[in-house]
């Protein structure tokens, strides 16, 4: 082991700004437990000065005990000309009161006097009264230097200055950034080795990915003794986007012996790379390396035979290290250890190598095909282990349903309607229900049906309705995921459905969700009476 | 200008072992085309010894004139115990008649031993038995070492002798090769450097992205004297891809000073990755290191102040250089001179503090308010601001339309049907169409009917569709939004539609995009007239 890398994670406050990006409150928590989870260190969750909706957010946040996730909130020096005390957005930092804050000032002198109209002094000035201000409030602060390289690059001394002022003032880090992301590794590498040797406190590194070499970038920086790496979990951000924390992790912890997270989390890495995609809602790309869908995929004949011969003839590391598998694209082979922990939920004598255990994979390898993921629907693949074990009985029959959308409608909010015939027991049920579209009225119209067998649905309501297009190119016939995520006060759980009808997609998915609450119910009675 | 540097595409080659990439005969041709167009100085097609069909493509390219890139063909060394004459697949690429031959051998001990399970001096002399003869036939010849890094790691003496045997034989050029994307920038630096200063004839080096740092690793190779870089032009290939050589050749040629393509074609590189991700039916991502869509897109309030103060402060390089533009995202962090920009392409009179800025601004805020987004729907866009000054007239007008979706349906691809009815200066049109969904079925049904009065409209297709729920709390009858990526062919425009009806918001946006290209076709007309 070479020591140990903070690794401190942009995704809510740097990875908001990439094109496309938007995150509700409940996105935020549910990033922040993902990577609590795999143990990173640091997470930036956002501006509280110039996004007055993240309050929201630190004020939830507070009442949830992480395991390894210190929650960070981000603000930049004081404004000119007033103190810290005057300046609103310091103050609104403060009031989210976080063990640890990020202040980004500037170290480009250009930066200083052509963009904030200060003069060289201020800045340094503006620097340290707003380190020494936080310091006292008892803050850890990592001072982000705004354009480190480019104004090392264009006048070192003053460069240097600026963190002379923030480590004078007491910040715990200085994180060092190329904000354009046009700096290059060796130059990376050069400079911030000389800021380590020169300063005594801990130095990190913010890269861009705009020359596409951000985790090179970090990974000089951390080879010439940088031991706190800034990024975001699958490299989304501003532009090009930030340093991609999925990879620069198993390049530091797997390949160089560094220490980032945990060392049993590091096969966590790829289910929560996919995790953060899912909640922010863009395609993790099938390249990515270490956790993409390829990253260990094999089409040349010459190198499946390699790989069936010895893996380590065309793979760099075992793709179980960080939690991917291995496919020849002729013929899918998947992993089996990660589907054991949840069969072993449901039937607790089952062994890795039972033939239920194959069934499961059988079945998992052929949904996947279709278009499923199972990453974050836990309710769908219980099911779909219940299911394939055969610890499941249907709770209802679909006899038919019809919807019909019209345009002009006769109400704004009622422009479609929805009509089911269920059958349970051998007893039918036929309704019909109006809503803001057809999947809405299709999802009233059964609960209208059901709850006259199922009382206890009248709790359930949906709390997270996703759509993700899975083959872009065939646009409006391509197929659709819907994620539906449903809750009952209590507990809540996610499904999923696939098809190349939204409709169809969503109903299995609201079948999957209602089926999923009436087996806890019954599980609940049943413990109730033991 | 430090020099000049060969680039070496292998998009046909390396980039075929892409999972989901398959060229045509017809598709290669216009591949080559495009690069030849960029000035790439090699581009190899393909393996004629392992892929019979890539003999089409070698027959119908001879007849091609180009300009700058000379085609070359890809094959391995000798197999064991036979002669290079007796080798059908030397044979094959020998028939094929192209001036440059790449070809591959063993450079790792471990693949000679226990992959192709040959002695090491086997292996030598089916390296210099297969150079020679190749020689001999006046080929150029490029050996790419293959897996030279692991090899060099795990017995440099033999990683050696195997570029000795090639040199021996009188190879052209030696293209060290990091096939398992494993290596780190430092090593590839130290053994580049190393072989540059033993050999006399050029060096070579081929990554791959298995790490996330092929493009960093293939600039410390030119740094430490590699003159010849093998990458693909859009970065996809087996596993995780190969070295980019979009972002590789502006990082040499526009931050470092060498030469890997004329001068002036450096603005048509944009361009060029575009056009073959669009062959490769892949979808180019938008946060590309310059020639993505988002490369020179900035959404953070602050950066879009600095950057209309001066574009240096946020930009670590002219987007025009590599014919990309500036982009800011349209949202409400971004500020009134934004929106003037974009307004004055339509109204180049209009200015900052006129009564018609105030009026888009208004509205662009009241839509975003109801969930619409604009950043990267540039289409939505210049209507939204067309119908805000007037400058727009609709070019139909919906009568009605119907949908109606069943299940159980008669056929699993056709499980909505709409019907639609719509009138154009008062001629009135009806008709219908199925789909797989009630999007799909209406988009149908829509073009179908419009096509009778526009018949551009056959070139329009839908290139992607995404759907974002915006308010996850009230579920199936929450807010969604529909982006709809759309493209002719020649240019690609996006628009949005946001309803709590999944298809009322996919409708608004497929109107939109409908009208945006008939707009386009009249300032077209009235170009040509000019």
């Amino acid at each position: 082991m070479k020591g140990k890398v903070t690794i401190f994670d942009s995704t809510l406050r740097d990875g908001a700004q990439a094109e496309g990006v938007s995150f509700s409150v409940e996105d935020k928590i549910k990033v922040v437990l993902a990577l609590d989870e795999l143990g990173i260190g640091y997470v930036e969750a956002g501006n509280p000065g110039s996004n007055p909706k993240d309050l929201e957010f630190f004020e939830r946040i507070k009442d949830i005990k992480l395991k390894n996730t210190i929650v960070a909130a981000f603000g930049s020096t004081r404004r000119r000309g007033i103190s810290p005390t005057e300046d609103g957005n310091l103050q609104a930092l403060l009031s989210v009161d976080t063990s640890a804050v990020a202040i980004f000032g500037k170290s480009w002198d250009f930066h200083v006097t052509d963009i904030i109209n200060a003069t060289l002094q201020e800045n340094l000035e503006m620097i340290y009264d707003t380190i020494s201000y936080l310091k006292d409030k008892g803050k850890y602060v990592i001072f982000d230097a705004e354009h480190f390289f480019d104004g090392y690059k264009n006048n070192h001394e003053y460069a240097l200055k600026t963190l002379d002022a923030a480590s004078q003032a007491g910040a715990d880090c200085l994180c060092l950034c190329d904000t354009n992301g046009g700096a290059f590794p060796q130059e990376i590498y050069d400079i911030t080795k000389l800021v380590v040797e020169k300063y005594e406190i801990a130095v990190g590194v913010h890269c861009h990915n705009d020359c596409g070499m951000a985790v090179a970038n970090s990974v000089m920086a951390v080879q010439a003794g940088a031991t706190h790496v800034q990024g975001v979990m699958t490299g989304f951000g501003e532009r090009c986007g930030n340093t991609n924390l999925s990879t620069v992790i198993p390049n530091l912890q797997c390949k160089l012996g560094y220490s980032c997270i945990p060392d049993e989390n590091v096969s966590k890495l790829t289910h929560t790379a996919r995790c953060v995609s899912e909640i922010a809602n863009l395609q993790l790309s099938i390249r990515e390396p270490y956790v993409g869908k390829c990253a260990f995929a094999h089409k040349g004949g010459m190198h499946i035979d390699g790989v069936l011969k010895n893996s380590r003839s065309f793979e760099h590391i075992d793709p179980e290290t960080v939690g991917n598998e291995r496919r020849f694209l002729t013929s899918e082979v998947a992993g089996r250890t990660t589907i054991l922990s949840a069969m072993q939920k449901i039937l607790p004598t089952v062994e890795k190598n039972s033939p239920e255990t194959s069934a499961v994979i059988e079945k998992l390898k052929e949904l996947e095909y279709e278009g499923y993921q199972f990453e974050g629907a836990d309710g769908a693949f219980e099911l779909l282990i219940r299911k394939t074990l055969g610890k499941y009985k249907p709770f209802f029959e679909l006899e038919n349903f019809k919807i019909i959308g019209e345009h002009p409608s006769y109400s704004d909010d009622k422009t479609a309607s929805a009509v089911i015939k269920i059958k349970v027991d051998g007893k039918s049920e036929i309704t019909a229900a109006e809503g803001n579209g057809p999947v809405n009225a299709l999802d009233k119209a059964l609960r209208k049906a059901l709850e006259v067998f199922y009382p206890s649905l009248s709790d359930v309501h949906l709390t997270d309705f996703k759509v993700r297009v899975l083959d872009g190119n065939s646009a409006t016939a391509s197929k659709v995921r819907v994620l539906i995520e449903s809750s009952d006060g209590v507990s809540s759980w996610t499904t999923v459905g696939v098809s190349s009808d939204i409709i169809e997609a969503s109903w299995i998915a609201l079948v999957d969700s209602i089926e999923y609450k009436l087996i806890k119910d019954i599980e609940q009675k049943f413990r109730t009476f033991m």
